[in-house]
């Protein structure tokens, strides 16, 4: 390339200014500024989707009218209306390419002049970088999906937040009947801006307590998705004397908080959630030195995946830690929501191996091996077959299998004693080891370990509910916001997955070491394992 | 393309997943992770923007650093600061252009494939539409400049939305001194996050009362921009019977109205601020008819550019009109900032023209043509003559350009007479007629017309405050929002630059109409106009 040459081309790539090719227009709505009165609901709501999608700053009449058509529509209309704004409010690709094809003529010419080095001069230089910004701009915008504006303009508008959430929440359950790409990518970027919109600068933090309207503690009662308030008197309790809630309001959504956690202020971090709820008296606040959290729920399903809970946790630690300078100690009480199916599907392809195992040495004649995982250590399965006095045939894990499946073994001493250790020792396995995409497979544990926590302790017979029994075995665990490694430890799991834990839990996980994986040899030698 | 290759080159395109090929890394810290504490106080600061924006999740410790250090900076050093942030992460340039060769290919085969029409398997498409999405999300991802992730970042931490509008006002400033490319495309970046953040779904509006703290009506009395507040009686009386004040809040940014509008409630729509602010006893608030909003504030010089005032408009004439539903007429008394700097330019320019033109007749022995405005009509003229009792060679443009520099005219009965139909006719004119990038050259105007106003009147001696008379030789204006024609006159003048006006404003355009453009022809007639 000539040294005169390259400012040449530049110089006219320059003044080529972004295309303005039109923007293909989306069909045009059937209907004149009405929606034909004959037509269907989700006709009509067409419509207005039409009308606003459409324009380029859509009235507020038509955004309105196409949120109480879109509220006022059965599942089938609203799958209509969302697969219209995914499929016809797409990105414009025709157009996407052209400004690619420019861009990267500029950007070959601005590299190569840039490697000219000083013979450039310093004005093509600046202009083209900014023909660069220019066309860089340009291309952000193009490939903003069409819907982009109308989801910006619903945002906008009174009400269009609590719309938006409500049009998520349908597009998560339709993703969960069909995987359809253009729905897919709508929920994505729909997310995207949710996730920018409700940003912890926009949302306010309120300490709720019995002096609110009953308005907003009637939602707070029917959102309370951990532990279920029975009653008024329980209700108060939970707002009264060494107790805590707060919840993150958005001012587009008033009277709602869209996050809300429950605390209580204690001598010692709780073992058990019956402590919690049904102390009397309570701890005087002056005695307190920990802060727990016993409950966080989240009131809008179109929210789904957009950690508001993080930034609330973090601004209540803050606050209490002003506050309340005694307490020393940030801990949850949580619930293991995904222990019980995590056990029982484990537990069900064991039996399942354990069984084709079987047939396959009475078809080969008594010779087969295979690797296989044992779920219990020896001690524990000997004493499930002590507790039950049943010393047949039946293995010990499907012996636990019915066990636990008939929920009837927590009214049995023996039954609790024995399978406690074995519970105790699944459990600290499941928390600590169990991954999914490299993240805890539990997703309670995996909301506080991204955000710093550490797994401090788990305990027996915590939770004692017929959900709590159901869901975790009555366990329940105790998370720990250690303030001086809440950083390192977010930044360490996000980063490799690296979940922090306690030595009690360590204890548990060394046990476990012994029977992850058992090698067993078909050596005529029934129920000799060799341990690694 | 044969009918079996469409496919397959689709299939080996989607498995090519979006190459992950490293994000060049920003130059790493220069130090550890504390600076060197003999940096001067702009090396402490890059380095923690360098902190700050190459991690994947900054820690809010560097943030506040950032933050504390920016705002202790000189001018000087925040320059430095912000060069540093706006291109040092920059768009990752290398990255975009391979996505982009990436992209055109499997858009290229997906647009042939798709015109293979029912002979491409559905399968097929789907995934093609499937890589289609990803590519365009990765791709919207890499156009983001690098600083994006630092920005927001800023925005989730406490105190950062106030952090980056002092930012951004520091950006504005420096872009009025040089004009660099990179800076621009930081300005326009940050600009559109504010857009987002700021969205009217995030802002409070509170209705600003003699109540509320003193910390907030100390920001009142700072920010009044348009008709400065006196003392604390000044201020009581604009928060007391007949008067509203209300702001939009932001959670960010407590105890501090981003925006405010004052309202006063009155029989008739107000002709001088002078009756606005000193009527006394008010009109009782049950006889009102009338809300005017007599001026609206930004405290934010970093949100410029960003129209707050468009939705706070809509939203406190929604509440007026539900909490009093006689007021039936939403109007303004606004000032017209740029009049008399416009008049004054005219002029100056026009004697200047004629001056030339009376040199070349010279010159050229009295032979000379050209196309020259008129500005005063001869009327006009001859009532300046007459007020100054001068009927000397001077031309009216000259005399009227004396008087207006002098500023003593307005204490002449005389000379007040004399200028008030050119002046309130040539007002007219610059307000509905003169226009920059197709919109109304006055920034109050081009702010009303777009929010779907109209201008109603022009009032003479509306405004006999020295920055009154300065500004806009007293004139004052009243746009009027008539409800059922807003959005449609927000439409066609942001479509067209159509500007609504009222009949009473037609009538000194009518007039104007007749002296535009005059073509003075030299034929020993002087002073003698054709007009057209």
């Amino acid at each position: 390339m000539t040294r005169n040459h390259t400012p040449k081309t530049l110089a006219v790539l320059l003044r080529a200014r972004m295309q303005s090719d039109p923007i293909p227009t989306p069909p045009p709505p059937r209907t004149g500024p009405d929606p034909d009165p004959a037509a269907t609901p989700a006709a009509t709501v067409r419509h207005w989707l039409h009308a606003s999608a459409s324009a380029a700053s859509p009235s507020a009449a038509a955004l309105d009218s196409f949120s109480d058509g879109y509220r006022s529509l059965d599942r089938v209309g609203r799958r209509e209306i969302l697969c219209s704004l995914a499929t016809e409010y797409d990105v414009p690709r025709a157009r996407v390419r052209d400004l690619m094809r420019q861009y990267m003529g500029v950007a070959s010419a601005a590299a190569a002049s840039g490697a000219d080095g000083a013979e450039a001069e310093e004005e093509v230089k600046e202009g083209a970088a900014s023909a660069l910004y220019r066309m860089e701009r340009g291309l952000r915008d193009a490939l903003r999906p069409r819907y982009a504006g109308f989801l910006e303009a619903m945002n906008a508008q009174p009400g269009g937040l609590k719309l938006l959430a409500v049009l998520r929440a349908d597009l998560l359950a339709l993703l969960g009947e069909e995987n359809a790409p253009a729905l897919r990518a709508l929920d994505s970027y729909l997310k995207e801006k949710l996730v920018t919109w409700l940003s912890p600068a926009a949302l306010t933090l309120h300490h709720i307590t019995w002096d609110d309207p009953a308005s907003l503690l009637e939602k707070i009662v029917a959102y309370e998705a951990v532990h279920p308030i029975r009653n008024l008197i329980d209700l108060k309790r939970r707002l009264g004397v060494g107790r805590r809630c707060f919840g993150y309001f958005h001012p587009a959504i008033p009277g709602e908080p869209l996050i809300f956690i429950e605390v209580a202020l204690l001598k010692d971090m709780a073992a058990s959630i019956q402590e919690v709820l049904w102390d009397d008296p309570p701890t005087p606040e002056s005695e307190a030195t920990c802060a727990l959290f016993y409950s966080i729920s989240s009131t809008q399903p179109g929210l789904s995946g957009i950690n508001l809970g993080k930034f609330l946790l973090k601004r209540v630690i803050d606050m209490l830690r002003r506050d309340m300078p005694s307490v020393q100690t940030f801990a949850t009480l949580s619930p293991i929501p995904g222990f019980m199916q995590w056990l029982l599907a484990k537990l069900a392809s064991q039996i399942k191996l354990s069984e084709t195992e079987s047939e396959e040495r009475n078809s080969l004649g008594g010779a087969c091996s295979t690797f296989r995982e044992s779920i219990l250590l020896p001690d524990e399965e000997r004493m499930i077959h002590d507790a039950i006095e049943q010393a047949d045939g039946n293995q010990g894990i499907e012996l636990l299998q019915d066990i636990l499946k008939s929920r009837q073994w927590v009214k049995s001493e023996k039954l609790l004693a024995a399978l406690k250790s074995p519970l105790m020792r699944l459990c600290a396995r499941y928390l600590a080891r169990e991954k999914k995409r490299g993240k805890a497979l539990d997703a309670v544990a995996n909301f506080h370990l991204q955000n710093g926590a550490m797994i401090e302790r788990i305990n027996w017979m915590a939770d004692q509910s017929e959900k709590g029994i159901q869901q975790s075995g009555g366990i329940m665990v105790n998370y720990l916001y250690r303030l001086e490694n809440i950083e390192e430890y977010a930044l360490s799991y996000s980063g490799t997955g690296l979940i922090h834990s306690s030595s009690s839990l360590s204890q548990y996980l060394e046990a476990s070491k012994y029977c992850t994986y058992v090698y067993i040899m078909n050596e005529k030698k029934k129920g000799e394992t060799f341990l690694r």
